[in-house]
């Protein structure tokens, strides 16, 4: 995941990347269309009810007053993503306190065939987390209880409401850390977290959510609550269905409550800057990396001479760590461990092999939390100056490690002098964001990109979406990364799970799959 | 897992372990009934075809001689488990070469009624991988080639027919290791292991096959293949079907393929055997283990007083590692790191402050590789050791950590003097071993642990197979520790993906929900 405390401060661009991206608001929702790209329209289900009075009465009855929201400013703001790209028309936002009221609401909405949108911090990317049209925005925040806290096993119980970096904060005084970090915490919550399965900083350290989440409580579409609330490490009794809500983007049920496994936290942090002069260097150090460091490597990021160059032009007060020339590629190697001066011995005795062996042609290890910062700062600046670079064509790809440059270079080819081809990510996690930076949006250059950049990720067995999810933006392409066979399989247990198709309706499936019966 | 190289050797106890709990040959199928306990009663499915003339036909062209097996001696090896407690009457056992014969079995079977059991290297402990009745086996030992292995990202490819310890010794040459280990790994199949989420000795470093199964390609009932064959590992496109697969025992498809996450081999090894008082310190000490130790924890097993007297007494050649006095616990903690300098100060500094906290009555560090097997032999010869001491009643727990050792003292009381409670396990995944000792099998001790054992582990949100799965000896006791929408959505997704119920019947799920329609 970019970090997105950066992207933030930036959404003063969003008005300029809308509209380049042939988004603005006259593309919402008009005579029950949708448009979502210049190719592709999305038309109502004429299938879903449309609110009526009675419909309110009855959630003002369940929820009482302060639990349905109608005030024009709260849902609009509701009813946009954060980066204004996508926006819906829902009339309805509602905020239930627990997990029985969620469950009546879904029961009711089910029976009247109302089509509703989960909701978590909305911090998502790709157009999963606000309304298409008028579906009802369920939003859990009201649920932010942390439940239970095992010191010993370090098993966290909480509400689905609550915002990660409150987890973070409460683990922090326990001595613990949440084994995902991501840099939209101050808004998200841990229940979209879960049903997105976000990625993040951590991953290559501790693993997916599917590894982490220990139990879940989720409500079904008619309402039913599945208690999958285990707090164990091992249970093989029966399926582990927790998993299909576990970035189902809130399409097969709405998660309610959450167990997951934190680490301990650990004092010790270590931050080197390198600089390797080819792509094969930087695989081998990857490997000589996971190697030697063995436990303690906790981030292994790269990017290229050309996002080097970007950074430098574009962010105030960054200096080339490594001067005076720029290097073909840079890796910022981050090691957690539990004692300072071993792992810091350690990951010098690694540098200094890695400079020796000639994989490394260059590097600094930070010696303060200053220094440190500044290293993080290059890596997590590269959105905001992509951003302040022009027009940018953001993909975010997993690809087999030894051919991810390959797409790189052949993007070069392919789009010639008309862009800049930036590319950086989690080289630790195989997860490469391709940026395609241009003076200004073109049909011109987005034809020579796409369908390209999903053909080429979908013949090397990559994933057009490593840790964003599909949502709307993707919902007709998951058949790049997906087989027809599999894909029918996911339509058979949404249509199982929802058969009248209310959750999150129009999102991560093709529609086309869903009305067959 | 208990290693199970211990309990290998112990085949001749088996026939005495089998009468005394009421198994012997005579329960085996005898007018469609199948008796697996004193109290309940399994019955043929009438539905499924009988084996004809034709049918084996058919296979014998599809798969030639070799793969279809009719000879009496090895079908009588594939009909049993390998404790000789459950036993079967297939007459035909299977072997496919390649995934489209597996589909062409399966769609074979389907269209006939013919009900099939996956059978992997035929070593779980539940009775899952033996016919019940008259089930076709399917085993794919003959698919067994590596097919891909990258060094950089440490992902390995294989067909499902490969036998752990090949895969283990492919990796160790090229510098890696399995994230699991197994006793039964001589035998055991990577697709079985993925099939019934097997646990092991490695899970508390490396978590679950949840989260190191990178991808799978399963067959469905039906004979579709589902490539789910990913070797990513961020990939947000649509519902992660290939978690129904891991630990559904096989009843939701046979699984071909598995692409893994591999972790480096680590040069440095140690380990300590400690001595404490009460369950409190060990429950602080694998907390301050986990803090102190960080990344290069990988074992942190216990054993209590019992547990100890019973090896000291019943096994050649082991002496107490304490002495001169018994303690009431006992704690084997293993390390595995890259630095055996660090690593090794690391955890004497761990053991030194441990001690003096008041937390460890007593410990010593192995000075050699052979002081490290004496006390592994300590916590693996425990099978043997209760299988040399009498009748064992044997229970697979998880629990939660703080009241697993609650249950062993409950237990003690309501058993009374008539047996030994022992207990023992991986404390570091709340897993407990909970064993009851008797001179003889009795239905009088035995109406003392059951459904107590069952009840307590299900009021304390336990589970009653924390690894070695349901098979047909808990498919009816699901309910203890999934509630019953859970269990209910779990048939609904069984009848989803396999109508006629003809993978692996009788096991995992109660029957009597997959005959509702």
């Amino acid at each position: 995941m970019e970090k997105w405390r950066a992207a933030d401060r930036l959404l003063k661009f969003s008005s300029r990347f809308a509209s380049a991206v042939n988004w603005n608001n006259s593309c919402k929702s008009k005579q029950g269309k949708y448009f979502y790209s210049v190719a592709t329209t999305v038309h109502r289900n004429p299938l879903f009810s449309i609110i009526s009075p009675d419909d309110i009465s009855y959630f003002k009855t369940l929820l009482g007053e302060r639990g349905v929201v109608q005030d024009a400013l709260a849902l609009d703001a509701a009813n946009t993503d954060w980066m204004g790209k996508y926006r819906g028309s829902s009339k309805l936002l509602l905020q239930p306190k627990n997990t029985e009221e969620v469950s009546q609401i879904l029961k009711y909405c089910n029976s009247r065939c109302l089509a509703v949108v989960p909701q978590g911090g909305n911090t998502g990317l790709v157009g999963g987390s606000v309304p298409v049209f008028d579906e009802v925005i369920i939003n859990v925040g009201l649920m932010r209880n942390i439940l239970s806290f095992d010191k010993v096993s370090g098993v966290l119980v909480c509400e689905a409401g609550c915002i990660l970096e409150n987890l973070i904060s409460f683990l922090d005084d326990e001595g613990f850390i949440m084994p995902l970090d991501l840099g939209a915490k101050g808004s998200c919550q841990i229940g979209g977290n879960v049903s997105t399965n976000a990625g993040g900083l951590r991953l290559l350290r501790y693993g997916s959510l599917h590894g982490s989440v220990l139990g879940l409580e989720a409500v079904l579409a008619n309402g039913t609550v599945l208690d999958m609330l285990g707090t164990l490490r091992k249970d093989n009794t029966g399926y582990d269905l927790k998993h299909l809500f576990i970035g189902s983007e809130g399409s097969l049920g709405i998660v309610t409550k959450v167990s997951i496994l934190t680490p301990p936290k650990l004092s010790s942090v270590n931050i080197a800057f390198l600089a390797c002069e080819d792509y094969t260097s930087c695989q081998k150090l990857l490997l000589e990396a996971k190697k030697k460091l063995g436990g303690i490597l906790s981030a292994f990021e790269f990017l290229d001479s050309d996002a080097m160059s970007l950074v430098l032009k574009h962010l105030d007060g960054v200096r080339n760590p490594l001067p005076p020339s720029i290097h073909n590629f840079y890796i910022l190697i981050e090691t957690t461990g539990s004692n300072e001066t071993f792992d810091k011995e350690n990951l010098e005795a690694f540098l200094l092999h890695s400079v020796e062996s000639g994989l490394v042609a260059n590097g600094v290890l930070a010696q303060d939390i200053n220094q440190a910062s500044s290293f993080w700062h290059i890596r997590e600046g590269l959105p905001e100056a992509l951003m302040k670079a022009g027009a940018v064509y953001k993909y975010d790809l997993s690809l087999p490690l030894e051919k991810m440059y390959d797409l790189v270079e052949e993007m070069r080819v392919q789009i010639g002098p008309a862009a800049k081809v930036v590319a950086y990510g989690h080289l630790g996690d195989g997860n490469l964001h391709l940026n395609i930076s241009a003076p200004a949006y073109d049909d011109n250059i987005l034809a020579k990109i796409e369908p390209f950049v999903y053909e080429w990720t979908s013949k090397n067995r990559g994933s057009i979406s490593a840790e964003h999810g599909l949502g709307l933006m993707k919902a007709a392409k998951i058949h790049y990364s997906k087989s027809p066979e599999t894909v029918q399989v996911m339509a058979s247990i949404k249509k199982l799970l929802d058969p009248n198709g209310i959750l999150n309706p129009y999102k991560v499936l093709p529609s086309s799959l869903l009305s067959q019966n």
